[in-house]
Protein backbone atom coordinates (compact mmCIF):
# COMPACT_ATOMS: atom_id res chain seq x y z
CA UNK A 1 0.00 0.00 0.00
CA UNK A 2 1.17 3.82 -1.05
CA UNK A 3 2.61 5.22 1.72
CA UNK A 4 0.09 8.03 3.96
CA UNK A 5 -0.05 10.34 6.77
CA UNK A 6 -2.94 11.77 8.97
CA UNK A 7 -0.84 15.01 9.11
CA UNK A 8 2.40 16.15 8.08
CA UNK A 9 3.94 19.30 9.36
CA UNK A 10 5.51 21.25 7.54
CA UNK A 11 8.33 23.72 9.08
CA UNK A 12 9.36 26.37 6.87
CA UNK A 13 6.99 26.73 4.28
CA UNK A 14 9.13 28.38 1.71
CA UNK A 15 9.97 27.26 -1.70
CA UNK A 16 11.10 24.24 -0.70
CA UNK A 17 8.61 23.59 2.24
CA UNK A 18 5.67 25.00 0.16
CA UNK A 19 6.63 22.92 -2.66
CA UNK A 20 6.71 19.62 -0.62
CA UNK A 21 3.41 20.40 0.60
CA UNK A 22 1.49 21.16 -2.29
CA UNK A 23 3.55 17.90 -4.26
CA UNK A 24 2.65 15.61 -0.71
CA UNK A 25 -1.19 17.18 -1.36
CA UNK A 26 -1.38 16.55 -4.63
CA UNK A 27 0.23 12.89 -4.89
CA UNK A 28 -2.70 12.25 -1.74
CA UNK A 29 0.38 11.76 0.89
CA UNK A 30 -1.59 13.54 3.51
CA UNK A 31 -5.00 14.15 4.73
CA UNK A 32 -3.89 17.15 6.67
CA UNK A 33 -0.95 19.45 6.46
CA UNK A 34 0.02 22.23 8.97
CA UNK A 35 2.60 24.83 8.53
CA UNK A 36 4.87 26.59 10.95
CA UNK A 37 7.32 29.42 10.43
CA UNK A 38 8.25 32.65 11.87
CA UNK A 39 6.69 35.03 9.62
CA UNK A 40 2.77 34.92 9.71
CA UNK A 41 1.75 36.88 6.49
CA UNK A 42 3.80 33.78 4.60
CA UNK A 43 1.86 31.55 6.83
CA UNK A 44 -1.51 32.85 6.16
CA UNK A 45 -0.68 33.49 2.34
CA UNK A 46 0.05 29.27 2.73
CA UNK A 47 -3.29 28.82 3.79
CA UNK A 48 -4.85 30.80 1.16
CA UNK A 49 -3.02 29.53 -1.75
CA UNK A 50 -4.18 25.87 -0.55
CA UNK A 51 -0.78 24.80 0.72
CA UNK A 52 -1.28 24.17 3.79
CA UNK A 53 -4.65 23.48 5.94
CA UNK A 54 -3.24 25.76 8.67
CA UNK A 55 -0.44 26.95 10.71
CA UNK A 56 0.68 27.26 14.19
CA UNK A 57 2.77 30.19 15.57
CA UNK A 58 4.41 28.48 18.05
CA UNK A 59 6.33 25.00 16.59
CA UNK A 60 5.22 22.96 19.20
CA UNK A 61 1.31 23.26 18.65
CA UNK A 62 2.01 22.99 15.46
CA UNK A 63 3.35 19.70 15.37
CA UNK A 64 0.38 17.58 17.37
CA UNK A 65 -0.82 15.35 16.01
CA UNK A 66 1.43 14.40 13.02
CA UNK A 67 3.09 11.67 11.66
CA UNK A 68 5.49 13.54 9.42
CA UNK A 69 7.47 16.37 10.32
CA UNK A 70 9.71 17.92 7.66
CA UNK A 71 11.72 20.47 8.72
CA UNK A 72 12.82 22.75 5.78
CA UNK A 73 13.60 26.36 7.53
CA UNK A 74 17.47 27.92 6.97
CA UNK A 75 19.67 25.41 7.22
CA UNK A 76 20.95 27.25 10.04
CA UNK A 77 17.40 27.01 12.21
CA UNK A 78 17.03 22.94 11.89
CA UNK A 79 19.30 22.41 14.86
CA UNK A 80 17.52 24.83 17.25
CA UNK A 81 14.55 23.91 15.98
CA UNK A 82 14.98 19.98 16.89
CA UNK A 83 15.79 20.81 20.06
CA UNK A 84 12.63 22.68 20.93
CA UNK A 85 10.86 20.16 19.18
CA UNK A 86 12.60 17.14 20.88
CA UNK A 87 10.57 17.32 23.91
CA UNK A 88 7.31 17.22 22.38
CA UNK A 89 7.48 14.56 20.11
CA UNK A 90 5.07 11.40 20.08
CA UNK A 91 6.36 8.40 19.81
CA UNK A 92 6.68 7.13 15.83
CA UNK A 93 6.69 10.34 14.41
CA UNK A 94 8.96 10.56 11.14
CA UNK A 95 11.25 13.70 10.91
CA UNK A 96 12.99 14.62 8.03
CA UNK A 97 14.52 17.86 7.24
CA UNK A 98 15.63 19.31 4.30
CA UNK A 99 19.37 20.97 5.14
CA UNK A 100 22.01 21.43 2.50
CA UNK A 101 24.69 20.48 5.26
CA UNK A 102 24.42 17.22 6.84
CA UNK A 103 27.10 16.35 8.67
CA UNK A 104 26.54 18.59 11.74
CA UNK A 105 22.89 18.20 11.50
CA UNK A 106 22.94 14.28 11.41
CA UNK A 107 25.09 13.81 14.28
CA UNK A 108 23.22 16.65 16.91
CA UNK A 109 19.78 16.10 15.70
CA UNK A 110 20.17 12.16 16.27
CA UNK A 111 21.41 12.50 19.48
CA UNK A 112 18.74 15.22 20.77
CA UNK A 113 15.70 13.47 19.91
CA UNK A 114 14.44 10.27 21.45
CA UNK A 115 15.12 7.04 20.60
CA UNK A 116 11.09 5.99 19.95
CA UNK A 117 11.27 8.71 16.67
CA UNK A 118 12.61 8.47 13.75
CA UNK A 119 15.17 11.18 12.32
CA UNK A 120 16.04 11.09 8.20
CA UNK A 121 18.55 13.20 7.24
CA UNK A 122 17.75 14.45 3.80
CA UNK A 123 18.59 16.99 1.07
CA UNK A 124 16.20 17.37 -1.82
CA UNK A 125 19.04 19.12 -4.87
CA UNK A 126 16.20 21.09 -6.06
CA UNK A 127 15.12 25.12 -6.02
CA UNK A 128 14.76 27.90 -7.95
CA UNK A 129 15.98 31.78 -7.72
CA UNK A 130 13.18 32.77 -6.16
CA UNK A 131 11.87 31.83 -2.44
CA UNK A 132 8.75 31.99 -0.09
CA UNK A 133 5.14 30.28 -0.55
CA UNK A 134 4.46 31.92 -3.45
CA UNK A 135 7.17 30.25 -5.31
CA UNK A 136 6.20 26.97 -4.40
CA UNK A 137 4.96 24.52 -7.13
CA UNK A 138 3.92 20.94 -7.19
CA UNK A 139 6.74 19.53 -9.26
CA UNK A 140 9.37 21.26 -7.89
CA UNK A 141 11.08 17.35 -7.24
CA UNK A 142 9.65 16.02 -10.16
CA UNK A 143 13.43 14.58 -11.52
CA UNK A 144 15.43 16.06 -8.99
CA UNK A 145 17.82 14.09 -6.76
CA UNK A 146 17.53 13.37 -3.18
CA UNK A 147 20.45 12.39 -1.05
CA UNK A 148 19.01 10.46 2.27
CA UNK A 149 21.85 10.25 5.28
CA UNK A 150 21.30 7.27 7.29
CA UNK A 151 23.42 6.47 9.47
CA UNK A 152 23.80 2.85 11.78
CA UNK A 153 21.38 4.41 14.28
CA UNK A 154 18.41 5.61 11.48
CA UNK A 155 15.08 3.34 11.60
CA UNK A 156 14.89 0.92 8.38
CA UNK A 157 11.42 1.50 7.94
CA UNK A 158 11.50 5.26 8.55
CA UNK A 159 14.01 5.11 6.26
CA UNK A 160 12.29 3.11 3.37
CA UNK A 161 8.84 5.24 3.99
CA UNK A 162 11.13 8.45 3.88
CA UNK A 163 12.24 7.09 0.29
CA UNK A 164 9.19 6.15 -0.66
CA UNK A 165 7.73 9.70 -0.07
CA UNK A 166 10.42 11.12 -2.12
CA UNK A 167 10.11 9.40 -4.96
CA UNK A 168 6.56 9.51 -4.77
CA UNK A 169 7.10 13.53 -5.54
CA UNK A 170 9.03 12.48 -8.35
CA UNK A 171 13.00 12.65 -6.72
CA UNK A 172 15.54 10.09 -7.58
CA UNK A 173 16.54 8.63 -4.47
CA UNK A 174 20.39 8.07 -2.97
CA UNK A 175 21.77 7.30 0.01
CA UNK A 176 25.26 7.87 1.75
CA UNK A 177 26.98 9.12 4.53
CA UNK A 178 26.44 12.49 6.20
CA UNK A 179 29.93 13.13 5.88
CA UNK A 180 29.93 11.76 1.94
CA UNK A 181 26.97 14.38 1.27
CA UNK A 182 29.23 17.42 2.28
CA UNK A 183 32.37 16.70 0.36
CA UNK A 184 30.10 16.29 -2.51
CA UNK A 185 27.56 19.40 -2.54
CA UNK A 186 30.64 21.16 -0.92
CA UNK A 187 32.84 20.38 -4.26
CA UNK A 188 29.57 20.22 -6.69
CA UNK A 189 27.90 23.23 -4.92
CA UNK A 190 29.46 25.16 -2.10
CA UNK A 191 32.94 25.42 -3.64
CA UNK A 192 31.36 26.91 -7.05
CA UNK A 193 29.38 29.29 -4.96
CA UNK A 194 32.68 30.55 -3.48
CA UNK A 195 34.31 31.02 -6.32
CA UNK A 196 31.41 32.61 -8.21
CA UNK A 197 31.04 35.45 -5.68
CA UNK A 198 34.83 36.13 -5.38
CA UNK A 199 35.03 36.43 -9.20
CA UNK A 200 32.48 38.91 -9.02
CA UNK A 201 34.15 40.72 -5.87
CA UNK A 202 37.35 40.82 -8.24
CA UNK A 203 35.78 41.94 -11.52
CA UNK A 204 33.78 44.58 -9.60
CA UNK A 205 36.59 46.85 -9.04
CA UNK A 206 37.55 46.95 -12.76
CA UNK A 207 33.90 48.33 -13.30
CA UNK A 208 33.73 52.11 -13.62
CA UNK A 209 31.90 54.90 -14.87
CA UNK A 210 33.81 54.55 -18.31
CA UNK A 211 34.40 50.99 -18.30
CA UNK A 212 30.62 49.52 -17.68
CA UNK A 213 31.35 45.58 -17.35
CA UNK A 214 27.37 44.85 -17.50
CA UNK A 215 27.38 46.00 -20.84
CA UNK A 216 30.26 43.39 -22.00
CA UNK A 217 28.83 40.37 -19.67
CA UNK A 218 28.70 38.35 -22.23
CA UNK A 219 31.87 36.03 -22.77
CA UNK A 220 31.46 33.41 -19.72
CA UNK A 221 30.94 36.06 -16.93
CA UNK A 222 27.69 35.68 -17.20
CA UNK A 223 27.10 32.27 -17.22
CA UNK A 224 29.73 31.84 -14.62
CA UNK A 225 28.44 34.44 -12.24
CA UNK A 226 24.73 33.51 -12.03
CA UNK A 227 24.92 31.67 -9.02
CA UNK A 228 26.58 35.06 -7.33
CA UNK A 229 22.62 35.87 -7.21
CA UNK A 230 21.86 33.58 -5.07
CA UNK A 231 20.63 34.57 -0.63
CA UNK A 232 24.11 35.41 1.05
CA UNK A 233 22.52 35.12 4.33
CA UNK A 234 21.87 31.17 3.04
CA UNK A 235 25.45 30.85 1.80
CA UNK A 236 27.12 32.51 4.79
CA UNK A 237 25.24 29.98 6.87
CA UNK A 238 26.09 26.59 4.65
CA UNK A 239 30.02 28.06 5.01
CA UNK A 240 29.76 28.09 8.78
CA UNK A 241 28.17 24.79 8.95
CA UNK A 242 30.17 22.66 6.31
CA UNK A 243 33.36 25.20 7.23
CA UNK A 244 35.54 22.12 7.47
CA UNK A 245 34.88 20.61 3.81
CA UNK A 246 34.91 23.66 2.59
CA UNK A 247 37.97 25.01 3.11
CA UNK A 248 40.10 21.91 2.21
CA UNK A 249 38.31 22.42 -1.04
CA UNK A 250 38.93 26.07 -1.60
CA UNK A 251 42.78 24.46 -0.79
CA UNK A 252 42.49 22.08 -3.38
CA UNK A 253 40.63 24.59 -6.07
CA UNK A 254 43.55 27.29 -5.13
CA UNK A 255 46.42 24.45 -5.48
CA UNK A 256 44.60 23.53 -9.39
CA UNK A 257 44.65 27.72 -9.83
CA UNK A 258 47.93 27.64 -9.07
CA UNK A 259 48.96 24.80 -11.22
CA UNK A 260 47.62 26.64 -13.91
CA UNK A 261 48.57 30.08 -13.04
CA UNK A 262 52.50 28.70 -12.67
CA UNK A 263 52.26 27.26 -16.28
CA UNK A 264 51.38 31.21 -17.60
CA UNK A 265 54.15 32.26 -15.56
CA UNK A 266 56.87 30.45 -16.80
CA UNK A 267 55.37 30.24 -20.67
CA UNK A 268 54.37 25.96 -20.33
CA UNK A 269 52.03 26.44 -22.94
CA UNK A 270 52.09 22.74 -23.47
CA UNK A 271 51.42 22.13 -20.17
CA UNK A 272 48.86 24.73 -19.88
CA UNK A 273 46.72 22.59 -22.65
CA UNK A 274 47.20 20.01 -20.54
CA UNK A 275 45.59 21.42 -17.38
CA UNK A 276 42.97 22.96 -19.88
CA UNK A 277 42.34 19.46 -21.82
CA UNK A 278 41.82 17.45 -18.60
CA UNK A 279 39.40 19.69 -17.39
CA UNK A 280 37.53 20.02 -20.96
CA UNK A 281 37.68 15.99 -21.27
CA UNK A 282 35.97 15.79 -17.50
CA UNK A 283 33.51 18.44 -18.50
CA UNK A 284 32.95 17.20 -21.68
CA UNK A 285 31.59 13.63 -19.99
CA UNK A 286 28.99 15.74 -17.82
CA UNK A 287 26.62 16.93 -21.12
CA UNK B 1 24.96 54.59 -49.80
CA UNK B 2 25.39 51.05 -48.05
CA UNK B 3 28.59 49.82 -47.56
CA UNK B 4 29.84 47.43 -50.37
CA UNK B 5 33.08 45.63 -51.53
CA UNK B 6 33.69 43.74 -55.07
CA UNK B 7 35.55 41.06 -53.44
CA UNK B 8 35.75 39.50 -49.35
CA UNK B 9 38.73 37.33 -48.96
CA UNK B 10 38.05 35.49 -45.58
CA UNK B 11 41.30 34.20 -43.86
CA UNK B 12 40.24 30.87 -41.63
CA UNK B 13 36.71 29.74 -42.88
CA UNK B 14 34.87 28.37 -39.63
CA UNK B 15 32.44 29.58 -37.75
CA UNK B 16 33.57 33.25 -37.18
CA UNK B 17 35.14 33.54 -40.85
CA UNK B 18 31.70 31.51 -42.08
CA UNK B 19 29.25 33.24 -40.25
CA UNK B 20 30.92 36.41 -41.35
CA UNK B 21 30.84 35.42 -45.09
CA UNK B 22 27.18 34.41 -44.87
CA UNK B 23 25.92 37.43 -43.33
CA UNK B 24 28.23 39.62 -45.69
CA UNK B 25 26.73 37.46 -48.73
CA UNK B 26 22.94 37.80 -46.80
CA UNK B 27 23.31 41.69 -46.35
CA UNK B 28 24.49 42.22 -50.36
CA UNK B 29 27.86 43.35 -48.87
CA UNK B 30 29.99 41.23 -51.54
CA UNK B 31 29.95 40.40 -55.15
CA UNK B 32 31.93 38.10 -54.38
CA UNK B 33 34.22 36.00 -51.21
CA UNK B 34 36.94 33.79 -51.54
CA UNK B 35 38.23 31.85 -48.85
CA UNK B 36 41.37 30.55 -47.16
CA UNK B 37 42.62 27.93 -44.82
CA UNK B 38 44.93 25.58 -44.01
CA UNK B 39 42.17 22.60 -44.06
CA UNK B 40 41.12 22.27 -48.01
CA UNK B 41 38.13 19.52 -46.67
CA UNK B 42 36.85 22.67 -44.51
CA UNK B 43 37.35 25.01 -47.81
CA UNK B 44 35.50 22.45 -50.14
CA UNK B 45 32.31 21.99 -47.52
CA UNK B 46 32.28 25.80 -47.40
CA UNK B 47 32.01 26.27 -51.20
CA UNK B 48 29.54 23.43 -51.47
CA UNK B 49 27.17 25.33 -48.54
CA UNK B 50 27.68 28.67 -51.00
CA UNK B 51 29.40 30.30 -47.45
CA UNK B 52 32.07 30.98 -49.99
CA UNK B 53 32.47 31.22 -53.50
CA UNK B 54 35.85 29.71 -54.26
CA UNK B 55 39.11 29.33 -52.41
CA UNK B 56 42.71 29.17 -52.71
CA UNK B 57 45.78 26.72 -50.68
CA UNK B 58 47.60 30.31 -50.90
CA UNK B 59 47.22 32.94 -48.56
CA UNK B 60 48.30 35.52 -50.94
CA UNK B 61 46.64 34.36 -54.60
CA UNK B 62 43.48 34.23 -52.04
CA UNK B 63 43.69 37.97 -51.53
CA UNK B 64 43.84 39.25 -55.11
CA UNK B 65 41.68 41.41 -56.36
CA UNK B 66 39.58 41.68 -52.52
CA UNK B 67 38.95 44.94 -51.08
CA UNK B 68 38.11 43.89 -47.86
CA UNK B 69 40.17 41.19 -46.05
CA UNK B 70 38.85 39.59 -42.68
CA UNK B 71 41.11 37.67 -40.76
CA UNK B 72 39.41 35.06 -38.49
CA UNK B 73 42.28 32.00 -38.42
CA UNK B 74 42.97 30.92 -35.05
CA UNK B 75 44.37 33.77 -32.85
CA UNK B 76 48.15 32.52 -32.32
CA UNK B 77 47.91 32.71 -36.72
CA UNK B 78 46.72 36.29 -37.21
CA UNK B 79 50.15 37.52 -36.61
CA UNK B 80 52.27 35.13 -38.90
CA UNK B 81 49.61 35.27 -41.62
CA UNK B 82 49.33 39.18 -41.61
CA UNK B 83 53.76 39.60 -42.27
CA UNK B 84 52.87 36.82 -44.63
CA UNK B 85 50.38 39.12 -46.66
CA UNK B 86 51.93 42.41 -45.98
CA UNK B 87 53.87 42.27 -49.26
CA UNK B 88 50.95 41.64 -51.23
CA UNK B 89 48.45 43.84 -50.34
CA UNK B 90 46.90 46.41 -52.88
CA UNK B 91 46.64 50.16 -52.06
CA UNK B 92 43.22 50.70 -50.01
CA UNK B 93 42.74 47.57 -48.79
CA UNK B 94 40.90 47.03 -45.77
CA UNK B 95 41.89 44.37 -43.40
CA UNK B 96 39.92 43.90 -40.17
CA UNK B 97 40.30 40.80 -37.68
CA UNK B 98 38.01 38.09 -35.45
CA UNK B 99 41.09 38.05 -32.31
CA UNK B 100 40.10 37.26 -29.19
CA UNK B 101 43.15 39.65 -27.87
CA UNK B 102 44.38 43.09 -29.17
CA UNK B 103 47.09 44.47 -27.63
CA UNK B 104 49.94 42.31 -29.49
CA UNK B 105 48.17 41.97 -32.46
CA UNK B 106 47.41 45.75 -33.20
CA UNK B 107 50.72 46.53 -32.19
CA UNK B 108 52.68 44.41 -34.55
CA UNK B 109 50.20 43.86 -37.34
CA UNK B 110 49.93 48.22 -37.23
CA UNK B 111 53.64 48.13 -37.81
CA UNK B 112 53.78 45.44 -40.42
CA UNK B 113 51.47 46.54 -42.86
CA UNK B 114 52.52 49.60 -45.43
CA UNK B 115 50.98 52.80 -44.85
CA UNK B 116 48.46 52.86 -47.57
CA UNK B 117 46.72 49.41 -46.36
CA UNK B 118 44.27 50.21 -43.81
CA UNK B 119 44.51 47.70 -40.49
CA UNK B 120 41.10 48.00 -38.09
CA UNK B 121 41.89 45.66 -35.14
CA UNK B 122 38.38 44.08 -34.09
CA UNK B 123 36.42 41.72 -31.61
CA UNK B 124 33.28 40.40 -32.55
CA UNK B 125 31.72 38.63 -29.23
CA UNK B 126 30.17 35.83 -30.82
CA UNK B 127 29.99 32.51 -30.54
CA UNK B 128 28.69 28.75 -29.97
CA UNK B 129 30.31 25.60 -28.08
CA UNK B 130 30.55 24.34 -32.43
CA UNK B 131 33.43 25.34 -34.50
CA UNK B 132 33.77 24.77 -38.24
CA UNK B 133 32.17 25.97 -41.12
CA UNK B 134 29.61 24.23 -40.90
CA UNK B 135 28.15 25.22 -37.41
CA UNK B 136 28.34 28.85 -39.50
CA UNK B 137 25.36 31.08 -39.56
CA UNK B 138 24.15 34.29 -41.08
CA UNK B 139 22.62 35.45 -38.12
CA UNK B 140 25.72 34.88 -35.94
CA UNK B 141 26.67 38.39 -34.99
CA UNK B 142 22.47 39.74 -34.72
CA UNK B 143 22.48 41.45 -31.29
CA UNK B 144 25.78 40.44 -30.51
CA UNK B 145 28.30 43.15 -29.24
CA UNK B 146 31.71 43.63 -31.57
CA UNK B 147 34.74 46.02 -29.90
CA UNK B 148 36.66 48.06 -32.70
CA UNK B 149 40.73 49.12 -31.42
CA UNK B 150 41.38 52.19 -33.59
CA UNK B 151 44.89 53.61 -32.58
CA UNK B 152 45.88 57.16 -33.89
CA UNK B 153 47.34 55.77 -36.63
CA UNK B 154 43.62 54.05 -37.76
CA UNK B 155 42.59 55.76 -41.07
CA UNK B 156 39.10 57.23 -40.10
CA UNK B 157 37.42 56.35 -43.38
CA UNK B 158 38.38 52.32 -42.59
CA UNK B 159 37.60 52.53 -39.50
CA UNK B 160 33.50 54.24 -39.98
CA UNK B 161 33.66 51.41 -43.27
CA UNK B 162 33.92 48.16 -41.04
CA UNK B 163 32.08 49.78 -37.98
CA UNK B 164 29.05 50.31 -40.91
CA UNK B 165 29.86 46.14 -41.77
CA UNK B 166 29.49 45.00 -38.64
CA UNK B 167 26.15 47.38 -37.62
CA UNK B 168 24.74 45.87 -40.70
CA UNK B 169 25.56 42.33 -39.61
CA UNK B 170 23.45 43.46 -36.47
CA UNK B 171 26.14 43.97 -34.54
CA UNK B 172 26.24 46.56 -31.43
CA UNK B 173 29.46 48.41 -32.04
CA UNK B 174 32.08 49.85 -29.63
CA UNK B 175 35.28 51.37 -29.88
CA UNK B 176 38.20 51.03 -27.46
CA UNK B 177 41.91 50.86 -26.68
CA UNK B 178 43.45 47.81 -27.26
CA UNK B 179 44.28 47.78 -23.57
CA UNK B 180 41.30 48.28 -22.51
CA UNK B 181 40.10 45.30 -24.86
CA UNK B 182 42.39 43.39 -23.11
CA UNK B 183 41.90 43.98 -19.38
CA UNK B 184 38.24 43.48 -20.36
CA UNK B 185 38.56 40.97 -22.16
CA UNK B 186 41.06 39.54 -19.55
CA UNK B 187 37.98 40.00 -16.96
CA UNK B 188 34.78 38.88 -18.43
CA UNK B 189 35.94 36.11 -20.37
CA UNK B 190 39.46 35.03 -19.76
CA UNK B 191 39.54 35.05 -15.86
CA UNK B 192 36.22 33.13 -15.53
CA UNK B 193 37.66 30.48 -18.48
CA UNK B 194 40.70 30.25 -15.86
CA UNK B 195 38.64 29.70 -13.22
CA UNK B 196 36.06 27.12 -14.79
CA UNK B 197 39.14 24.71 -15.69
CA UNK B 198 40.97 25.05 -12.34
CA UNK B 199 37.56 24.47 -10.77
CA UNK B 200 36.66 21.41 -12.60
CA UNK B 201 40.43 20.07 -12.57
CA UNK B 202 40.02 20.68 -8.59
CA UNK B 203 37.09 18.69 -8.09
CA UNK B 204 38.12 15.84 -10.78
CA UNK B 205 39.93 14.15 -7.93
CA UNK B 206 37.34 13.81 -5.63
CA UNK B 207 35.39 11.64 -8.62
CA UNK B 208 35.67 7.93 -8.22
CA UNK B 209 34.05 4.88 -8.89
CA UNK B 210 32.00 4.94 -5.55
CA UNK B 211 31.03 8.68 -6.07
CA UNK B 212 30.30 9.58 -9.62
CA UNK B 213 30.46 13.51 -9.08
CA UNK B 214 28.75 13.86 -12.71
CA UNK B 215 25.26 12.14 -11.52
CA UNK B 216 25.03 15.27 -9.16
CA UNK B 217 26.60 17.60 -11.22
CA UNK B 218 23.36 20.10 -10.43
CA UNK B 219 23.99 22.71 -7.95
CA UNK B 220 25.89 25.19 -9.23
CA UNK B 221 28.67 23.09 -10.50
CA UNK B 222 27.21 22.43 -14.21
CA UNK B 223 26.39 26.30 -14.85
CA UNK B 224 29.53 27.48 -13.73
CA UNK B 225 32.07 25.05 -15.50
CA UNK B 226 30.54 25.28 -18.65
CA UNK B 227 32.68 26.90 -20.35
CA UNK B 228 35.50 24.79 -19.36
CA UNK B 229 34.15 22.44 -22.57
CA UNK B 230 36.12 25.05 -24.74
CA UNK B 231 38.62 24.42 -26.81
CA UNK B 232 42.13 24.05 -24.86
CA UNK B 233 44.08 25.39 -27.77
CA UNK B 234 42.45 28.24 -28.38
CA UNK B 235 42.29 29.30 -24.35
CA UNK B 236 46.38 28.34 -24.37
CA UNK B 237 46.71 30.64 -27.26
CA UNK B 238 44.91 33.21 -25.23
CA UNK B 239 46.54 33.31 -22.23
CA UNK B 240 49.92 33.29 -24.06
CA UNK B 241 48.70 36.23 -26.15
CA UNK B 242 46.95 38.50 -22.97
CA UNK B 243 49.38 37.00 -20.49
CA UNK B 244 50.15 40.10 -18.65
CA UNK B 245 46.41 41.16 -18.16
CA UNK B 246 45.73 37.62 -17.10
CA UNK B 247 48.70 37.11 -14.31
CA UNK B 248 47.25 40.60 -12.57
CA UNK B 249 43.59 39.29 -13.36
CA UNK B 250 44.38 35.98 -11.46
CA UNK B 251 45.99 37.72 -8.82
CA UNK B 252 43.19 39.81 -7.57
CA UNK B 253 41.05 37.19 -7.93
CA UNK B 254 43.43 35.03 -5.39
CA UNK B 255 43.07 38.16 -3.17
CA UNK B 256 39.01 37.73 -3.30
CA UNK B 257 38.95 34.32 -2.96
CA UNK B 258 41.47 34.78 -0.29
CA UNK B 259 39.14 37.09 1.59
CA UNK B 260 36.59 35.29 1.78
CA UNK B 261 38.35 31.90 2.47
CA UNK B 262 39.65 33.85 5.90
CA UNK B 263 36.67 34.91 7.13
CA UNK B 264 35.38 31.13 6.63
CA UNK B 265 39.02 30.35 9.03
CA UNK B 266 38.15 32.59 11.54
CA UNK B 267 34.62 32.49 11.81
CA UNK B 268 34.31 36.01 10.64
CA UNK B 269 30.50 35.58 9.48
CA UNK B 270 29.26 39.20 8.92
CA UNK B 271 32.81 39.89 7.27
CA UNK B 272 31.55 36.99 5.17
CA UNK B 273 27.83 37.18 4.51
CA UNK B 274 29.17 41.22 3.31
CA UNK B 275 31.74 39.99 0.88
CA UNK B 276 28.90 37.92 -0.60
CA UNK B 277 26.53 40.51 -0.52
CA UNK B 278 28.79 42.69 -2.33
CA UNK B 279 28.81 40.21 -5.33
CA UNK B 280 25.05 39.67 -5.79
CA UNK B 281 24.79 43.48 -5.69
CA UNK B 282 26.74 43.84 -8.51
CA UNK B 283 25.68 40.11 -10.44
CA UNK B 284 21.93 41.26 -9.88
CA UNK B 285 22.28 44.35 -11.65
CA UNK B 286 23.77 42.68 -14.57
CA UNK B 287 20.38 40.81 -14.77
Amino acid sequence: MAVHFNQITVIGVGLIGGSFARACRKKGIADKIIGYGRGEENLAKGVELGVIDSYSLNVNDSIKGSDLIFLSPPVESIISLAKILSGCLRPGTIITDAGSVKGEIVRTVGSIFPENVYFVGGHPIAGTEKGGVEASFDTLFKGSLCILTPTAKTQKEALSTTREVWELLGSEVSEMDAAEHDILLGAISHLPHIVSYALVNSVLDLHTEKLDIRKFAAGGFRDITRIASSPSRLWRDICHLNRGEILKLVENFRNSLNEIEECIRVEDYTGLEEHFSRAKGFRDSIG
